[in-house]
Parts: structure tokens; C-alpha cells; sequence
């Protein structure tokens, strides 16, 4: 549906930390959560904003995710970190992870948090963010449900493991890089079959593992990586650090959720912070940073209405532009939300 | 020219560090670099083994790097350190930093070294395997000459920045991922050229920055990303850690190689290391290790002949059979290096 005039971002924080209150979250979680995910929908990421609350909520209500979960953090080094979400909404357990790393970073100049027993923690980049914001370069993952194969293979054993890796800049021109494994998301193959299209025929595999350029089979086949091989490689890795190293599930023994939506998850997220200022005074920084920018800038564009962006750059405009004027959130959204915060639009 | 019969692993390390040696280099330094580089040459890295001795002599010759250089380690924090490789080889400066972000994760779980004034430090896979044979799962990336356009740019201004990550298995079976930024090496294109045959037009483009099929248009031109825009963020992301954390030079400011050896490069590398015994104990990491490369080995093939593996793999299969059997190594290759080491063969 048209979306209504746009949402003020408090306005927005009050109504989906109320909806995850009303839900019989603590206040406070609540506000955590809802922080990262108008954060996504600050920077034009509404596929993984406060559009996703009603569906954490419906895994609420058939017990696959528990809203009244404690997050435990034991400090097992001065670096090192170890979550149990205790199957938690994602978005609480990555809140804590990040402050967890943070502490780390702050004290030994740098500090990783490794969590387990999670659930989806939404996008990288509100992390990647808050992390800048305060001075620390991040690199940031979490493993997911299984819909991709492993090259060469023909069954989905991994899952589109996010990474994000962020840099900060003390001008506020944070270079931030969130990538999904595969070529596409599923969301838009699912998109392209809803609108009866064809889709490039580097997305996606029926499920015999051939490419296919039929939306439809592809929902039943598994997702490309990106770079073929090396994306491959990629989203292994990040399952090994974000699954395995954390104690968290891996690889198929993490449940579908679209499939067993009543069942824990058992995700892995790993954060690791570097504190920026331990390194370098913040005004050599500040300089490298603006001179690395200019270079990247300064580059010949190949389209000239196009020039070249630096990580992140796109999802910043969009955040300076929606806490001045207002978030565009989709109306069927934000009425859904309304509704579930008890406030009747 | 064939390859003779091969040469046992710590014959090739004797006439390695003895070819550094009698350019100069201090006899303990030129072991650490010879161990590098003769890994390589075990994993069947031949382009980035022992055949880049002279290559890195030429340019000790021009005064492009110093072979006498002392690397210093200071280590600004428990967990962080800073090296400055003093326009020394490469590898020196990755073996040092290697020991400095373990001393680091020994101490306090997770340690981390920045590498600044450096120069090619040859391929990441020794150095992860180094780590995860001690018990480190390890990050570690390095800087460029620019050969690659950013995304949507026509001039190159980002390295092929290889990105290394590995997770140590108490079998040995670990899991080492090793990949460049670009679709295919500089190297590949300089076959095809000399072959006289055509490539994939995914691989590079001319200087206009069309992609093209022509290997003489693509060496003027620049080269492709992995993953179009991912991999460019990528590539980003890892000039901002190795190269802008570090202090070392970054994009254009590094110098290139081939056009002028006898300027430093003051290239960057960074290192990352987890110690994995402060996060579980070794028998339940061997148990998840196993778990984790059975589950992904287990699944089909898409070509019944080629089953399914793991990154790295490959590569330490080379390492056992070779480091049992010698490693095969070009004539020429091994007669130019006799000849350095004062051994005539």
C-alpha cells in the first residue's frame, strides 16, 4: 500500500518497543530491540527493520523464540566474550554482544563477544553503526538457516551468513559493508515469483542444482553464492566463527524458521571490535579517512550520472534524511504495528 | 621446463634461506622468510613460493626494499600491536606479526597486529596454517598495488587485497580459506596473453572499463571484482583494516611493484587471532571440527566424480604428499635459486 507521510524516528522507536512490551518483553529489551531495528529502517532497510517485529512476535506466540529470555554475557578473558541468548529475539542478544565486544575493545584495545543459542538479529549495519559512532572499526556475522549449497554440492548446507565489516570515520563518514553469501536474497526471488518474472539465471539452482531462471523452481532449489567458490568459502568461514567457535548450532542443525517455527533456532553471531583510538590520535583518523574517501570519489565514473560510492554511503544518506524529515514506512506496516503497540491508527 | 624430481621440503628451506642469506639478509630472518614461502610451494602455491626469491632480490638490488631491515614490534595494548616492517621482505614482517597478535590472544583471547612500511608478504595460507596448528582461528589480510576499479569507476584504485581466514581443527583437518578480490589473478591474464587465447570477459576490462575478452586490453585496462559490488566492498574494507589502521600507505599511495621497484611500497597487512582453547575445550572443538566437515562432505555432488570440499582442503592434501614425497619444483625455478644460494647445481 502508498505509504502514509513519514514516521518520526522516536515516534517509531516508542511504537515497536510498546508492540514488543505488549508482547510481555521488559521495557528496557525492548527499547534494544526496537533501537537496531528502526536503525535498519533508518537506512532504507525495511525488508529487515520493524517489518520483521509482527513475525519475531508470531514465533513468539507458537514458543519458537521465548521474549521474556535473560541474555547472559560471561566475560571469559578481558577480550573475550561468550552470549547465551537463551533464545532470545535476535536483536537483544545482538545489542548485548555488541556492548560486550565494546568492553572488550575499551579495555585491551580490542574484544570479540561470541553468541549462541540466538535467533535472527536482524541486519549487520545498525551494529556496524553504533560501533563507528563511538570510535570502533567491526567486523560482524551471524549464521542463518541453511539455502545454500556448498560449491559443487546439490543440497542447501549453509545459510546466507551476513558479514559486516565497518570502519569509522570521525566525521561521521563511517564506511560500512553489510553482504549477504548469495548472488541475490530469496525475498527477491520470492518478489520475481509473485510478479510472475524471470529472474537472471546467476541467482538460483532448481533442486537438482542446475541454474534456473524460473523464480518458482528456484524456491524449491537452493541460492548462488556470490564469486562462486568464494563466496562459498566465505560463508563457511563465517559459520566456523559465528556457529561453531560460539557453541551455537551450524550448518543443517539449525532449524528452518519458515519451516519449525516452534522450534529454537540456536543461532551464532559474532562480534569483534577494535578500538580505533588506541591506534592512531582521532585527528590522524580523521584526515586518513577523508583522504581515502577523496580518492575513492575522485575516481572516473563509467556511467557519469553515476558517481562512485564508497560501502555504506547510500544507507548514511538515507539516515540523515529520515532522522531529519521522517522514516517511509510501508502503511500496512505501520498499522500492523499500531495495532500490536495498542494504538489504534 | 619439467620439473626434476622433487626436492625434499627442508632442502628447499635450506637453499631458500641460503639464497636470502647471501644477498645479505641476517640468517634467522632469512629462515622465517624461507618458511613462509616454502608452505606455499607445500600447498602447491608455486606463484607465491620460492620463485618470488629473486623477484624480491631484483628489487633489493634497486633499493626497493631492504633486506638488512630490523622489524620492531611495539605492542601499544595487551591485545594490540603495531609493526613497522622498516621497508624489509615481506614475509619477515608477516612472520613477526603473526607472533605478535598470538602473543596477544595467548594473553588475553583474541590479539591483533597492524603491519605498516611492508611490502609482498606472499600468500595468507602459511600464516593461517601456522595459527590453526598452534590453535588460533585467524583473520589476516594485506594490501595492494592497484589494479582494480571501485564499483562503478573506470581508473583502478583498490589491490586484489587478499583476505585470508582459518579455523584450526585438532585433527590438523583445519578449514583455510585464502582468496583474492578479483575474479582471477593478474597472473592468469599474462598466461592467456603469452598463449594467445581469448578469456572469460568476467575477468577484466579495457582501460575504458568495458569488460573484454582481449588479454592485452585487459592488462592496460584493470580488473573485475569478485561478486561485482560485494567484492569491491570487500576489497575497501580490507585497504581500511591493513592499510589506514595501520599507518601504511593505502589505494594509489602504494606504489606499484613492476613499474617502479626501486620505490618502497609501505604496504599493510593486518592479523587477527582467536585463541580457540579460552573459548572450549579442545575435545569438544575436535567433535564440532569433525561434525562440521561431515556434514558439509555428505552432501552431493552436483558431478558424482567431484565430491564436495572444504577450503583449504585441497591444499593440505599437496602439503601432506609433498611434505612426505618432496615438492615438485620447476627446473629453472630451482636452478636460479641454486645459483643465488651459491649451490650450482
Amino acid at each position: 500500500m502508498i505509504a502514509a507521510r513519514p514516521t518520526p524516528a522516536d515516534d517509531l522507536l516508542d511504537m515497536a518497543a510498546r508492540a514488543l512490551a505488549a508482547a510481555g518483553m521488559p521495557e528496557e529489551d525492548a527499547r534494544r530491540v526496537a533501537d537496531v531495528l528502526v536503525l535498519a529502517d533508518l537506512f532504507g532497510i525495511h525488508t529487515h527493520g520493524v517489518a520483521r517485529i509482527p513475525e519475531y512476535l508470531d514465533r513468539v506466540r507458537v514458543g519458537g523464540i521465548d521474549i521474556t529470555a535473560k541474555v547472559t554475557v560471561e566475560r571469559v578473558t578481558p577480550a573475550l566474550a561468550r552470549v547465551d541468548a537463551a533464545n532470545g529475539v535476535g536483536p537483544l542478544a545482538g545489542s548485548h554482544a555488541l556492548d560486550a565486544a565494546r568492553c572488550g575493545a575499551n579495555e585491551v584495545g580490542i574484544g570479540a563477544a561470541f553468541v549462541r543459542g540466538s535467533n535472527h538479529f536482524g541486519p549487520v549495519m545498525p551494529y556496524l553503526f553504533r560501533a563507528a559512532e563511538r570510535g570502533f572499526a567491526a567486523i560482524i556475522a551471524s549464521n542463518a538457516t541453511t539455502t545454500i549449497a556448498p560449491w559443487g554440492g546439490r543440497q542447501a548446507r549453509l545459510g546466507n551468513n551476513p558479514l559486516g565489516i565497518g570502519m569509522p570515520a570521525p566525521s561521521g563518514d563511517h564506511v560500512l559493508l553489510d553482504v549477504a553469501m548469495s548472488v541475490a536474497a530469496r525475498a527477491k526471488i520470492r518478489a520475481a515469483a509473485a510478479a510472475g518474472n524471470s529472474m537472471p539465471e546467476t541467482w538460483a539452482t532448481d533442486t537438482d542444482g542446475r541454474p534456473t531462471r524460473d523464480p518458482a523452481a528456484a524456491l524449491n532449489g537452493f541460492l548462488l553464492p556470490f564469486g562462486g567458490h568464494k563466496g562459498y568459502g566465505l560463508s563457511v568461514m563465517v559459520d566456523l566463527f559465528a556457529g561453531v567457535l560460539s557453541g551455537a548450532g551450524y550448518l543443517t542443525h539449525i532449524s528452518s524458521w519458515s519451516e519449525d517455527p516452534g522450534r529454537a533456532q540456536d543461532l551464532g553471531h559474532v562480534f569483534i571490535l577494535v578500538d580505533v583510538a588506541k591506534l592512531m590520535p582521532q585527528h590522524v583518523m580523521a584526515d586518513r579517512m577523508a583522504d581515502f574517501a577523496g580518492i575513492v570519489h575522485g575516481t572516473s565514473p563509467a556511467d557519469p550520472g553515476a558517481p562512485v560510492r564508497l560501502p555504506g554511503e547510500l544507507e548514511l544518506t538515507h539516515y540523515r534524511r529520515q532522522l531529519r524529515d521522517g522514516i517511509t514506512i510501508d502503511d500496512d506496516v505501520l498499522a500492523r504495528l499500531g495495532w500490536l503497540a495498542g494504538v489504534r491508527r
